[in-house]
């Protein structure tokens, strides 16, 4: 129940994870570092996949299921790649009562596995492009842990293409970074900035990532998705060659891009509030909830005319009719602000006489009376303006919460107060980057796709000329 | 291509993996025993897993997701468990780059790590029924593998649900057999029998198993879904109780049921032939490809018109359009056959002139002149047709394979000359069934759910009055 949620302002991160039990959207699994995801975040999950598996095959993708096991010495074949992943990888050594004789590694990710068999379907430029994406489950040992935003197991997509041209790979890989700030903005209602990862925040293995970040209600970045041109890395690493249009041969062009489990944590923290969550009506499992008042006299009526509501809706809706006589209302309003159901529609016997319901949203409490015969016209719209409303709320927040700094000394200052994006010249010495990470824990989030003119600002850290303006922030 | 396709007469295994492979469904892993699914095949499973998930919905299902890994103390918990899937496991013994305190078992299947959970979340009657369904990944390190039919690793999903009395247990197992045979004959055409399985091969676990049959072309029996009552033994096992209507403590009552990319296999063994795939238009992913056949001068007006038969098609069907103009028609008509696409639109510059075209059945090759006026109501029909088609050829070729026997002498050369589903008498020991299984490598596929009268048979064993009729049959 809502009473058992921390408020933001007292301990954010306590919040959270309130919200998350509370909601019941997952549970502490009695596996280290491991979470169970629950019906109701289940339910959360399939409303994502949904959704961006829709945007992925509008583009031309296909889904197919690699293993799960991949040779301990494919994950050595590229060299960043290995250093990059060693230290989290869970490691099968014994099965079927024996003792491998090649450990096997559980998919930190599966670029590996997916290029040994490429290597098996590309001959040719006509078997290219290989648009080729993968919804499955993942393990990286991570050494902390919090629910959704990092866990030693999640649920991902990973999108795994092969290209005749370096061209074609870098078209794709910003394509499909746009796929995910389309989805972020226009299904989760959370801003995004996009944009490229600096060398040190790369992918291990990629020529170039970019990324999306959101801004979370206590200022602090959240990568949401990434999309990475891989170059030739892959190909050269497992010698995946095609003969190209003019008969010569060429190693293939890869990228590869993933969102997660982790999108479930964003949503929650850019929308939910001291009551629980707040949901984006496009993918809340349940748009609207009936909830009926009645007393025993009043009860078969309202709840039949309840019923004809629900069943007129159905079509139209994700609706759901709460017929327990259990519970008393008050505590069925508390739960379903909790749920983050975005509409609650109030019936009582009155309201009943005048054929009219009450409307309420969740995100800002605000009611309205409704005349049953524009049910359905109402509450679309209702609906839609609740998605446009979260999606406006957030980003004026992120821009209230974006500074421009001139030099270091101001980046620290906002930085602690109020916290937030900031905006400040690079020279693009990793050296510099190094020191604001060091000193600050803030890193380069990006540097924005559309630049930001430095017009003559320094670079923050050494005050050399800038040669671009990189955002930075505190990041989970 | 279809010539490469070993013709089932000759070598029956051969053409199984020979469609699997050519059709691209699926291809050899670089790990022992593990299968990449191909996007042809996923395409399939998609169709699968939408088919099954709605009907688990309907029946009040809801999804989540639990942990890959469960620590090795957890499946030793229950003593037939342990027993049952010790063998089979794969065991991750270092993560993190270091020595695990106590190893992780990749789930062979889920019970333990959700009656662990199971115990957080269940205290009173009002917590039950619970009625969880999860999709996802599995590993049992098998040592003969098959694609899709046995593999090491494999996808499936599996319902686990809890129940306040035995009997509600009872009527879900049932029930969810019931899912099974529902989908499988009304979806992938394939007709099952339902019933129990003998003690010797019911689930390690159970109380009770329930399963579906299918007979394959080779007259081989195929288990396709099982359903299990579990009784109170991971309750128990797992100290799972919850307080009663009555306030008494009980252990909960549980079932487990699952069906995996196996169905795939079934599939492809029921209904294909020499040419390849053949598709039950419900679960293939295309149902209508279109082939137009032109020559350099009538290509751009025979393309227009086939456009805008796809376009006119595209709202009702799963339709796609071949425009490539490198390969001959003659080359696609195979190709789309190895597919197994239900039905082949093909249209000439005389088909155009007279606006219609020609619909060629992948089941029988039938061939009929359909007016494109009527081109959504006559090609829905023949959809319809084929999948009822399919499903009466099957079930007539189980029919025909189908034997009463009187006694072991029948019983072995009808097993050996044709093959099939052997009903005989037995007397319920399992050392007569043991005996079958030793000297004929036949099981007791299931006792059927509609028993089949007895009248005074003996047991084909050792002669004592059968107590039921019992179908043996050789399996995959």
């Amino acid at each position: 129940m809502a009473e058992k949620i921390t408020p933001r302002a007292t301990d954010y991160s306590q919040w959270y994870i309130d919200v998350v039990i509370n909601a019941k959207l997952a549970d502490y699994a009695p596996v280290k570092g491991c979470m169970v995801i629950r019906p109701r975040g289940y339910a959360l999950w399939e409303r994502i996949q949904q959704g961006l598996d829709g945007l992925f095959k509008e583009t031309g993708h296909v889904n197919a299921y690699f293993p799960l096991l991949i040779p301990e010495s494919f994950i050595k074949k590229e060299a960043e790649h290995v250093e990059g992943f060693s230290p989290e990888l869970a490691v099968v050594t014994q099965a079927g009562g024996e003792i491998l004789e090649e450990p096997l590694v559980i998919r930190p990710t599966s670029e590996t596995i997916i290029w040994a068999m490429y290597k098996k379907w590309i001959q040719s430029y006509r078997d290219l492009p290989l648009l080729i994406n993968q919804w499955c489950n993942i393990i990286r040992w991570e050494k902390r842990t919090r629910l959704f935003l990092r866990t030693t197991e999640f649920l991902w997509q990973e999108g795994h293409t092969a290209h005749a041209t370096a061209a074609e790979a870098e078209e794709e890989t910003l394509r499909m970074v746009g796929v995910y700030k389309t989805f972020a903005e226009q299904y989760m209602a959370v801003p995004v900035l996009h944009g490229v990862k600096t060398d040190s925040e790369k992918f291990a293995g990629a020529v170039r990532t970019y990324c999306i970040e959101a801004m979370m209600q206590d200022r602090k970045a959240l990568q949401a998705g990434t999309s990475h041109n891989l170059g030739q890395n892959f190909a050269r690493a497992f010698d995946v060659t095609f003969q190209t249009r003019e008969k010569t041969l060429d190693h293939v062009w890869a990228t590869s891009w993933g969102a997660s489990t982790r999108l479930i944590g964003a949503l929650i923290m850019a929308h939910s509030d001291d009551k629980g969550l707040v949901l984006p009506p496009r993918l809340a499992p349940i748009e609207v909830v009936i909830v009926p008042i009645f007393k025993n006299d009043t009860k078969e009526a309202v709840l039949a005319f309840a019923r004809k509501l629900r069943d007129s809706l159905a079509a139209a809706f994700r609706v759901t009719l709460d017929e327990d006589d259990q519970n008393t209302p008050g505590w069925k309003f508390s739960e379903y602000e909790l749920q983050g159901i975005p509409v609650r529609v109030e019936i009582g016997p009155r309201d009943m006489e005048k054929a009219q319901f009450v409307a309420v949203r969740r995100d800002t409490g605000e009611k309205a009376f409704v005349p049953v015969a524009e049910a359905g016209e109402k509450l679309r719209a209702l609906l839609n303006t609740i998605q446009e409303s979260l999606y406006q709320r957030a980003l004026k927040f992120r821009q209230d919460n974006t500074f421009r700094v001139a030099d270091y000394g101001e980046f620290k200052t906002k930085l602690d107060d109020p916290g937030g994006f900031i905006e400040a010249g690079w020279c693009g010495d990793p050296a510099c980057e190094a020191k604001v990470k060091e000193e600050t824990k803030a890193t380069i989030r990006l540097l924005p796709m559309q630049k930001i003119e430095t017009a003559g600002a320094p670079c923050i850290v050494c005050g050399k000329t800038a040669q671009v303006i990189a955002v930075f922030g505190r990041a989970y």
